[in-house]
């Protein structure tokens, strides 16, 4: 396994820890500035969105979780993976909501050397 | 616009053609054999599986709709695209199936030189 496929094993494995800690600025960190976010029944969204949405969970949301990288590729300055992601989200105690279907995600190794999510096609639905 | 990027519109152009057209094969012809298309609801399945799936829908089923490229961008052997597509599928003379949305789209270069479609990421929805 090459550095490159490591480093970008990590950020994933870092989203998932921030995301589940409710780490907003964590996972901001771990995308480009021009990141671009494709799900259903809305239109694309890049990072302020996604801030505003995170924001808008923060509120006694749990977050628990299973994200799975079954393929990786990388392509020089760009890499992508496919993703099969389980996601349970419990607010004030009610029953959880739960999602669960694959990402394709595109990595981009930025000038600092780091590797970010640049693109993400989300296709998870309720389980 | 450089001739990758050409090329890779025209794969588009025509991938659009021949499902207009109900032409499976000509379908066929513009993805990779390890092709993996990823969808709402089920698990990521190949090229065996989208004819399967072709062969299905040929049964008076009339197709229009329009192909929109938003984002392109090449990498070397590989290149990724956001599209917007609309597709309204009429079926007997019944009421029209209106689906819209953006896919996340990966081509590879092939050893003929061709671009194929190699992954796909599916987010349309009943529109």
């Amino acid at each position: 396994m090459g550095r490159d496929e490591v480093e970008i094993r990590e950020v994933v494995r870092r989203w998932m820890v921030a995301t589940i800690d409710g780490d907003a600025g964590g996972v901001l960190d771990l995308m480009t500035d021009d990141v671009v976010f494709s799900v259903v029944g809305r239109e694309p969204f890049g990072k302020e969105t996604f801030a505003a949405l995170s924001q808008r969970n923060e509120t006694n949301m749990s977050i628990k979780g299973t994200n799975e990288i079954v393929e990786i590729k990388v392509l020089g300055e760009w890499a992508f993976t496919r993703n099969r992601i389980e996601i349970a989200m419990t607010q004030d105690g009610a029953e959880p909501m739960r999602r669960a279907g694959y990402t394709l995600t595109l990595f981009r190794k930025e000038r600092d050397g780091h590797w970010r999510i640049a693109r993400d096609a989300n296709m998870l639905s309720a389980a």
